[in-house]
């Protein structure tokens, strides 16, 4: 089985390919491309102890000429710092505007690599070959690189296309299963937000928790149908102007939990599971969505393995305090979205902070 | 007088107003162009001495909130540390996605601030108001913005198109001399490359290399004409793929003898000026260009007390092979920017090294 999701923007359009064991095609895939000799693989010590050896010898054997840097592994190293090490590197090795970055790796990798790219000589190619659930049905979709301020997460990024994304669900077999499951609340949200049908079948799965009882179609499906909603919704805005906000449905709350918690309790995506569940029950009490809905959502991500509570100790006036802080706030209004229905959202800025207080008192344990 | 350039590009388009005495409408210029209310006006001490005051005025009085941040002055600050300063600066005054920098200042800082506006927040607006005359005519259009890497000038980059120029020919009675003369160089570019008519004008000046000399009718004229230019040629080619290349005629060698020089003896007007001497007479060489108009641009660029000659004890062979290493060689050969005849030049890469090396050795002094 292999997809191919095209993704259309002004200037430039890409695919998205989905294939299990096209790791091996990605030489052959971008021979196709047009893009110059030289390549620059990054990637991580541990992924590329079980990937980068094949990346590599597909590379050579299309032909390419390739050099690989691997960043110390971590959100802790997504700094300037280790940006300007990949700089180093190019330089080093003489990359010139023709060449190509290849991420290897998860978002943090593709975020890193992606800037890196869209910033030496004023922008080369980069190929994103995403390894974690996350990367591959969000971060390595829609051109948004990113890199960490000490006082702020991805404050620090540009817009640059990749010339390709190429997907090969077989990977995911060695990612560590807490991962996984961070990544499934991002498919969760494309269901919710976008994919009606995507929802249905999440629902059928017996399991969503552990890749080895995930059937292999049903991922295939799952990353084709996440990587479409992506696109769809990017290429219809691919600079933020608006529609792309839907994309931060059970955000708005999972920010705020996970920087109230130092970014060390939850990873992202169980702080999305849980802003998931929080949204929903606001939709509910303002008369936008159905409480068989909520309730259906919510049995999915609990079958992802993904949190539904507040933790007891949590305070929900610093909770609420934070919601201000975040960057999508608008003159002072906390911006939500909202589901209708499934596979339907809509956005608003109109909810009443007794709601948002009420809800969360709800979900503590 | 003041004249408006429209500059059209996909995604974008944006103006550039010449008019003498306009730095006290910046605000109004800008109030009109749906900006955020926050803006940090980015200069250097000693033009901020000279105009920020004014600048600042003139943005509150439009009602905008401004922070300003002086960087160190010189090519030698154009590094990502300055870059990090900046972002520093942009975190503590909380602005937002729709916040603006206005670059205040030469090509130094007008690169750094269009950088920094490229990367905070994947990218925020940049007005250009360019003091000096390089500025002026070439680095505040085009959208490109530079980085210097500790082995490479501008090596790290972005292209952010700023959404207004704003060009006040009376800042230019404070630019030393020499800086006047050099930006002159790219104006003369200008007319051989692409204005016939500008080049006509030039040569009708008595005077080309003070400021005070130039009839400010003329420096009106040269502005206008120099960024109606530029933006022709980067509106038809916004990402340097093909026709853009053309900007580069004289810095071939320019670029080698600067280089050559370590970036001391001439300024990179200077080395332009040599530069297109020895296009001129390579073009000549050829069969390209007459013989009687390398005499013309020779003379306006001798007007302009540009250097037209290498230095004595510049060795040639070196000089060769600082062309073989510039950014712009693509497979080994060096690609030079010819002309053809006055306002019209050619791209090729096939130009004998016996023709480069005598064209060099009759230059010397
Ligand atoms: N650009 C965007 O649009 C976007 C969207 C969402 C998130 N992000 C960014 O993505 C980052 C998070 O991405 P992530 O969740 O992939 O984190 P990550 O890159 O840190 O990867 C998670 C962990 O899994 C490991 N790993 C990844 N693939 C593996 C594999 N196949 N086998 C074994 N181990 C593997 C990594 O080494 C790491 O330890 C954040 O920095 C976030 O800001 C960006
Ligand atoms: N982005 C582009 O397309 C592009 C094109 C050409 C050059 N550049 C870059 O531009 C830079 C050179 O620009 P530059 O020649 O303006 O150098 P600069 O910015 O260093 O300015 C030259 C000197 O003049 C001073 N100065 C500027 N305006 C003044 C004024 N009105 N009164 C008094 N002093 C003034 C500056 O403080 C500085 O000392 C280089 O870094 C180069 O890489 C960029």
């Amino acid at each position: 089985m292999s997809s191919v999701i095209k993704v259309d923007i002004p200037e430039k359009s890409y695919e998205i390919t989905v294939a299990p064991g096209s790791l091996d095609q990605l030489g052959a895939k971008m021979a196709g491309l047009k893009l110059g000799k030289k390549v620059l693989l990054v990637s991580n010590p541990m992924i590329f102890k079980h990937y980068g050896e094949r990346a590599i010898a597909s590379l050579q054997n299309a032909g390419f000429e390739v050099v690989h840097y691997n960043l110390p592994p971590g959100e802790r190293y997504k700094t300037l710092n280790s940006i300007q090490k990949i700089y180093d590197v190019a330089l080093e090795n003489r990359l010139e505007r023709s060449s190509t970055m290849v991420a290897l790796g998860g978002g943090v990798v593709g975020d890193m690599t992606g800037f890196a790219a869209a910033t030496w000589l004023r922008g080369i190619n980069v190929v994103q070959v995403p390894t974690s659930l996350l990367a591959m049905v969000d971060s390595s979709v829609g051109g948004k690189t990113g890199v960490n301020h000490p006082q702020g997460k991805n404050l620090i990024g540009a817009f640059h296309q990749p010339s390709l994304v190429l997907i090969d669900p077989e990977v995911l077999k060695t990612l560590p299963a807490r991962e996984f499951r961070a990544g499934m609340a991002e498919v969760i949200k494309y269901g919710v937000i976008w994919d009606a049908e995507l929802f249905t079948q999440l629902e059928r799965s017996k399991h969503l928790d552990q890749l080895r009882y995930v059937k292999s179609d049903l991922i295939n499906y799952i990353l084709t149908h996440s990587c479409q909603a992506k696109a769809d919704v990017v290429s219809k805005d691919e600079k933020e102007s608006g529609l792309r906000a839907i994309l931060n449905y059970g955000h708005t709350i999972g920010h705020a939990v996970e920087s109230l918690t130092n970014y060390r309790l939850f990873k992202h995506g169980e702080a999305v599971g849980i802003g998931m569940v929080a949204a929903g029950e606001i939709a509910v009490k303002l008369g936008l969505w159905q409480q068989t809905d909520t309730e259906r959502q919510n049995t999915i991500i609990k079958k992802a393995g993904l949190p539904t509570q507040l933790p007891a100790d949590l305070d929900i006036a610093e909770l609420i305090d934070a919601l201000q802080l975040d960057k999508k706030v608008k003159s002072g209004k906390v911006r939500f979205v909202l589901p209708t229905q499934i596979g339907e959202v809509k956005v608003t800025d109109e909810v009443p902070t007794d709601t948002i207080n009420q809800v969360l008192a709800e979900m503590k344990t």
